[in-house]
């Protein structure tokens, strides 16, 4: 079993280091860019469909571990802790393809979900399955659109009385 | 002409107060949360093909003309002022779509890009134009692959000398 180091310890030592523009933005090495919680957004999308399932945040050892092991990993800011993507509900993500952007601060992971193929904790294929009519102004009466047909588990069932991981 | 009023006026005036977790889970008010520094991500597909384009981040007012005037519009944290992508350039992304996550931290546009159909600054398509190798472990000197044929414009005969927005 390989021993990962810290978080801090990845980031100087297994990643580049940014030391130009012209690397960062043309170049061949991974040299991602961390904010200042130690975290990098990613954008998880249906490798099939096209379909974006979440926006979620990696520290570097979730980043390190979805490329070594093929299945998304994140940081779980709710919990403060490394979550593999269904570890427990069974709907882990295989990576398909993985990409970094031109500043590399942001990834772009396409997946296949197992399972009933669902990402959303609150029981939706995808986290995003309300729209905002657009081309007006907006109305504080205005409804949100809801546009799965329903849900596709009962979060119930599946994560139990886990802690919920939405903040107000 | 309508009058905007600033950022932290139209956070607590024009979209809903985050009241319950149910209301910003299954409510079909839309109460966005913006970051501790006024911001909510926004990823930015392709409407056709589905293709991530960029992740970008909006304000408060970002938010609200994009939702009025039906083409994106984000804040530029290096420039640190409202941006109208395409303005300049010509590249103007039309929504076709705008979805909210779960908890409403983020933002899904799914847009069509104008003339030559680029959104990245440094000149490809999609600013996601190289992908990292899954299934090993991650090597120092292993390299990035880019996935574009080419790039699409000459960011300098688009953009000029204008400040490159990436930050080391």
């Amino acid at each position: 079993m390989t021993t990962i180091p810290s978080s801090e310890d990845l980031t100087t030592t297994v990643f580049a280091k940014r030391t130009s523009i012209e690397q960062v933005e043309e170049g061949y090495e991974l040299a991602p860019k961390f904010d200042d919680h130690g975290l990098i957004p990613c954008v998880t999308t249906d490798a099939d469909s096209g379909e974006v399932l979440m926006l979620g945040h990696m520290n570097c050892e979730a980043l390190q571990r979805t490329i070594e092991i093929g299945e998304a990993h994140y940081w779980s800011r709710s919990r403060q802790q490394l979550w593999h993507k269904g570890a427990t509900s069974g709907l882990v993500q295989k990576v398909s393809e993985l990409r970094i952007d031109d500043d590399q601060d942001a990834v772009w992971l396409r997946v296949k979900v197992q399972g009933n193929g669902a990402s959303c904790h609150v029981g939706y294929r995808s986290c995003f399955y309300r729209s905002v009519p657009v081309g007006e102004a907006y109305r504080p009466n205005q409804q949100l659109v809801f546009v799965e047909s329903g849900k596709t588990f009962n979060p119930k069932s599946v994560h139990g009385d886990a802690l919920n991981p939405t903040v107000l």
